[in-house]
């Protein structure tokens, strides 16, 4: 079998996840070509390589370009804070290499179409990694659509929920900065929600969002975290939170369905609830992730009497990409997803099949969330 | 013990739970007047007759302007449509009768002003009955709001979910016409939302909406139903839906809350669903009416390894109006809260004392509701 | 339409259950007889009138016997503890009333047998109430079985739990005697379990049974409380503990099921949690009183990838007794089932027709819990 | 950094789970010495060589005593069916290996009890896999009622059910044949049960057990399924299924509680349902690993009007070994536990610090088991 090389660049949260999914994919699943850890690249050096050497990169960088120009290399994973998305994956389109690339996408539709543009044109495969999409209650949901379960869509309803800087004392890190996150749960949350909507719901028409902020200052974080991977540290000054602490999004479909969306790092008591519901003219479908194995699933097809949304256990050899790992009712968690992700891409390049989600979703998903900010800002419903 | 004389307008369906409520309440609860269903009005005689031996209700009338000219009426119950609130409340409050009146309050802002005016000249108790507000569960959040458990307030997510319109068959009732019902779900049900909201977070300041119709045409309903309270029948031609099918907010709290509403009757699976989150910085809260003995509660003042939602079975008899009713575990059904309301209003006659939802709750409800539909006209956030 | 007379002994909680039933059976359905409330008896004068005014008795008696004597009584309504229920029900049979019981049926086989024996020699109605018979979902779980949606069955798996007397100062009830209630949980709780599993699963064959006491003593309840339905009083001086706090019981079933019950009133934070599993070839079922508008449904018959449990909201008109109450999604509660059983039994009485549960599955009831304590006693498996 | 060389014995699903937890605890957990997955031993050479190269174990071996002969072997990870556990570790442990052993333990009290004493006369570090004990909500389980939050507990109420033998023509493989299995469910599934019982309750004193068939006879696998780890096959002819379909047992605990457990593979929808319910006098507890993030908890130090169940998600840096992991709210799934395991045994080999379970857990857990079995068949409670 022949070999897939692949480097890394960012090796923080995302860098072990990714590392993890390019280790495990091969050992249960069939893959067509075997993924080798060729190359971790970060700013600092000492950590690299630490973890490098845990997860078995075989070569360090910290100088991304250098990563770019090797020949060692065919897929570059890009798993950096997506403000350096777009210069990463242009370059790395441009040298040929395929893309692995963290969402959300970029800072702006700008750069999301270059991206595109570039990597059509170097005619590399590219991965944006909506994870959810992959988690195998959420695939099982896309294919009872695909089968007519739900019929006609009329409602979309999602949120995504988090409640880790309800405390006023959480210091203002680079995920509460404009520069570095463009936008705060509107981008990074919204964006898991609109990708899953635009998958299984379909293309959105118009935008109305409202967003807000609880707490405008926040402590800055010490010193020493120079890393543009750098994470929360102790307090002294305070700063500015430029970014939205919260979002809510109205849509119209181009179907004729409505949707919403809830983003917020301010829902005291959920941790990381990706939830939506479905509702359809045959039947309904509920998901959240803090219970990621079940779909909830409603079918007005059911006898009148025993009618009632039901929790498919999504463990089954049956459900997508669940006969790779354990017997039924054993379940499977976050990490998983990520494994799911780098077995197709390594089809796709293996076999040259088509990709979701790819930079073209990816485009997609920049433009509503750009158009959600837009009409925050005006006060008006927007189109896409 | 003395009388308080009651008639009753409208003996349809909410004419029943009424009914039922000025039956039981004197059994469970310890009234200072003994509420005397004296007098039922409704058009069709032959089923007013039944309806009032089936009750106890000791006089008809199909006229309801003699019902308030009687003397032996202190209290006017509106089980009506909507459209006929105001006409018969200002009729009422100007004869001096009490109001008991079924949502939601009125067509408009200016119909539901009206009323206001004359019951607050007329110096009469008057409610608006939105029994959410009397459900053990609800009114426990509503105590665990004013003790400080939920802080200050993020978020409020609610939908009022039914599906008993997906059908495309299903005729074109009342509900469904704009001079009867003046909106669909977002005067049926929002109203509820918007009421709850109010009782729990507080004012609303501004209003985004969209609205839609899946299905724009529907069979006429059979003659015959010519009642003001006519409910569905056979199918012939076909008319116009001219109401909205759904109806989705955004708000802005004068406190800095943000919240989103969803009413639909095409929620696929969902009967009655009222449900509702609030997010805050100490706590948070979760309702769905479908489990109507139950409210969800998350304090970030538990011990940080022993955090979680947890589902407080209202039915204790240190909850809110349970003890006149069962031991623990023993729950409650929807009409107890039309029981609860009776208890109350009986009370609020007797002592004089404020009882709440009243006509001005209604008009601050009529008032956002009314501002959803300039702003899905609009498209633009209005401020109410 | 004539009237059934009915006259009620016991008036203590049991008897305000029964006492709303009567009530407002002929509101929510159409009855063939008239239930008229004619006659209430306890002991306490003074509160069997405040009693008796509240609820719409015409007369009172304090002496049962007279009860029984009159000639304006067809029904007696057994509101008692148990202990009273042979000698009250056997000379009401005598007397040729018709029996409308509350359970457990009785303290010993023996005394159930007898019970038996004179209503049938009488030819009367009689019924025996396990309320939780008439609950929508329970009674659509029959359904279900009799339609082979569950098939061949395997397991019932059942639990009735409580907390009420973790505290070791609440005190020594007449409950807690072995000579007012014949037995714990065992009789109180399980007799409810023993029926539904002979309702659902069948006749039960063999019983292995494990008692416990966790609280040996107890306070002595303050004098005063001499009534026969006397409640929980303050506490003096301590008394033992004379039935058990707990049962555990394993059973075969005549059709090659097993079985397992678990009675308590130990269960921390279970209020009134009447709960069962029931496995089959085909399907299975699940139901929790605390949720008992909910019907737990798994079919094997749902297509491979879409299998799980489904919550079926028994609230739709489709679904036994619902139709005459409110629209779906508009919960019932606890009562309704006491309402369901008059509707019925008086159905019965007009129209001879068989009803359920009767004193017949009473006898068998209590020869299972009979042989459970023998069992217990033994240590041995005990064929019933 | 030294080495700690691991031996496998046994190649099948279970040679799975373990080598990836060999191969993952390192990545995740700081280990004191370093796995390396030496050699893999199973009697199939082509399917091993497969099974070794996916997993990285360096060589091969097709007789196990060749495996315990070897000096470059520290541990030995018997991941056989449990009828060859005996034998194996006796001797494993004779060469002075440490073991790493799958469960349930053996086939008798007698083969348990001599594993043990060859293990601790060897002095290695022993340790049976149940591998419940670390699912990070058990583990919080044994924590909470460590420090008392549940206080004197009365009830433990567990079930492990499955459903994979339902159909009829499921084949005769070795779970269903005594020689090999020893027992059905009650082996298999309840071993776990009684292995969490005693970590979480205490030691059991008294068993009485009922055990049955549903199905007598089934197919025989096909042939060619030869190996001791072999699958399920095609049906040929027909044989005697000798061990039971479903186990429940209620059980006395040292400590004063009672205990129920159900075992069973006929539970039609339930998947993989390890299920427990404990109460105590301060609180009580659920768990279900179907939903293995969370914790059901109740205090009945709440607040009075504020208790209920609460859902703990287990995925706090605080919870047991989840800050190795990810972030809050992504949740983990069923390998993860044994993962957790390799990281204790490393650490007790490298530290020589106590590890549970081990062998002496696993002869109590196997003398309940057999003393439950003697009380299935003589109908008799046994005491342990």
């Amino acid at each position: 079998m022949k070999n897939i090389n692949v480097a890394i660049i960012g090796c923080n949260f995302m860098g072990k996840a990714h590392s993890n999914a390019w280790s495990r994919a091969a050992r249960f699943f069939d893959l067509p070509l075997r993924p080798v850890l060729q190359v971790a690249c970060d700013l600092n050096e000492t950590a690299l390589l630490a973890f490098a050497a845990n997860w078995g990169w075989k070569h360090i960088e910290t100088d991304w370009r250098k990563v770019i120009a090797r020949d060692d290399v065919d897929v570059v994973d890009i798993s950096l804070p997506q403000f350096l998305h777009h210069e990463v994956a242009v370059a790395a389109a441009r040298a040929g290499k395929h893309l692995f690339c963290e969402k959300p996408m970029a800072l702006s539709v700008a750069e999301a179409e270059a991206m595109l543009a570039e990597a059509e044109k170097a005619r590399v495969v590219h991965y944006l990694n909506h994870n959810y999409r992959r988690v195998p209650a959420v695939r099982l949901a896309r294919q009872l659509i695909e089968e007519g379960k739900i019929g006609r869509i009329f409602h979309w309803r999602g949120a995504y929920q988090q409640d880790w800087i309800v405390d006023p004392n959480f210091p203002l890190t680079w995920q509460l900065r404009k520069e570095t996150a463009g936008s705060g749960p509107h981008n990074d949350l919204n964006s898991h929600s609109v990708d899953l909507a635009h998958y299984l719901v379909g293309d959105i028409k118009s935008v109305s969002c409202l967003t807000t902020n609880f707490i405008k200052e926040r402590p800055l974080p010490t010193a020493g975290a120079a890393a543009f991977t750098a994470g929360a540290g102790g307090a002294a000054a305070r700063g500015a939170v430029t970014v939205e602490d919260a979002s809510l999004m109205m849509v119209e479909f181009a179907n004729g369905a409505v949707g919403s969306f809830e983003a917020t790092r301010f829902a005291s008591g959920r941790k990381n609830r990706n939830t939506f519901e479905i509702y359809g003219s045959e039947g309904a479908i509920g998901f959240d992730f803090e219970r990621m194995n079940e779909l909830q699933f409603h079918s007005r097809h059911d006898a009148e009497n025993m009618q009632g949304f039901r929790t498919i256990l999504a463990t089954e050899p049956c459900h997508p990409y669940v006969k790779h790992w354990w017997p039924p009712g054993h379940v499977i968690g976050y990490e998983h997803a990520f494994t799911h992700a780098v077995a197709d891409f390594v089809g796709a390049v293996a076999h040259g099949t088509p990709l979701e989600p790819n930079f073209r979703d990816g485009v997609k998903c920049v433009r509503v969330l750009e158009a959600g900010l837009k009409s925050a800002a005006s006060g008006k419903r927007e189109f896409v």
